[in-house]
């Protein structure tokens, strides 16, 4: 069973999905084995659906599956204050709070230099446009608290400070339910550096 | 994106795999999103293949591309000794050994009264022919050592005792590499049951 060429092309698509081992790929193949049948060809379809159905918002760059995104064709969100994310699951992560009404804006990645992405592989431009368009007041920057992140989201309020928005950026300290004494020091500074009268 | 019904639909064929929770499915459905075209659309077609091209073989129960399996078409293996097992997996780990040189036959499952499976349900009646037909001289029952396991063993072991056939079962005792004071008492009973001469 080891040597079954179907067999085989199948572990292989199941170890390209992200934390997936040689193993873990095999008993997923296996199991797509022994499924029945039609679990199966709808699993098949569902990947193939998805690929042809989602596309990607031309305004925000969010995931859609028709036109533009749920968010964007909201009229009951609030359009003046947007979130800018690197890729669309980091939305996501802020629409699962249930707590956001704003919009959201994609762009792609983050200045990396060491992986040869510079400013212009991002989508600036349309952010600009945006924000002059959609009558934006308040842009949040989400990028990860990492190196990339931070000059990213800085690059960023530099170029956003003469556009009459306000620029903010996510707060740092401590997750919640952490412990002081597992806290790295840098994370430990940027709390003490951040902290709030009570 | 939560609500995209074509994502909704993958996410749910994702989590009908063992072990893949609501969050992992979600991980997995976005990393299908942000694949190479191709991938994507060569995951779906491998699921397809695998389903279209691959069967049971008739005669053992593993599964095969092409007529009979691997194993059953082997003519350089010996096929006068037969591992007994209750599922193709449970021959994939021994054809992963490298070491057995033997057939298979599946039994499809294990007699389990409380599921309703009874011995019936079992391909035994194929197993009975196949050791006349194929002059098996040797039966190792590998149902896994458990109560389900043990029963459909003992149960095989009658059946067998007028075939004239050597009939064994699988060795029990401590796995390699356990220490002592954390093995379970049934284990440590076994072990010292199964003792050898040294």
């Amino acid at each position: 069973m080891k040597e079954l060429p179907s067999y085989i092309a199948l572990v292989d698509s199941f170890s390209k999905l992200p934390g997936i081992g040689a193993k873990t790929a095999e008993r997923m193949a296996y199991a797509v084995l022994e499924m029945r049948e039609d679990d199966a060809l709808g699993f098949a379809d569902a990947i193939k659906d998805c690929r042809t159905n989602i596309h990607k918002c031309p305004k925000c760059g969010l995931y859609a599956e028709n036109g533009h995104c749920e968010v964007c064709d909201d009229s009951a969100r609030d359009h003046s204050t947007m979130i800018v994310v690197s890729f669309p699951k980091d939305a996501l992560a802020f629409e699962k709070l249930n707590d956001f009404h704003g919009i959201y804006h994609v762009l792609g990645g983050v200045i990396s230099p060491s992986k040869g992405f510079g400013a212009e592989s991002l989508s600036i431009d349309s952010l600009f446009r945006r924000i002059e368009e959609e009558g934006v007041k308040e842009v949040v920057i989400a990028t990860n608290p990492n190196l990339e992140g931070e000059t990213t989201a800085l690059y960023l309020a530099r170029l956003l400070s003469d556009k009459g928005v306000s620029v903010s950026r996510l707060a740092y300290g401590l997750p919640m339910g952490a412990s002081l004494d597992y806290a790295d020091s840098l994370t430990l500074s940027k709390a003490l550096e951040g902290r709030k009268k009570l």
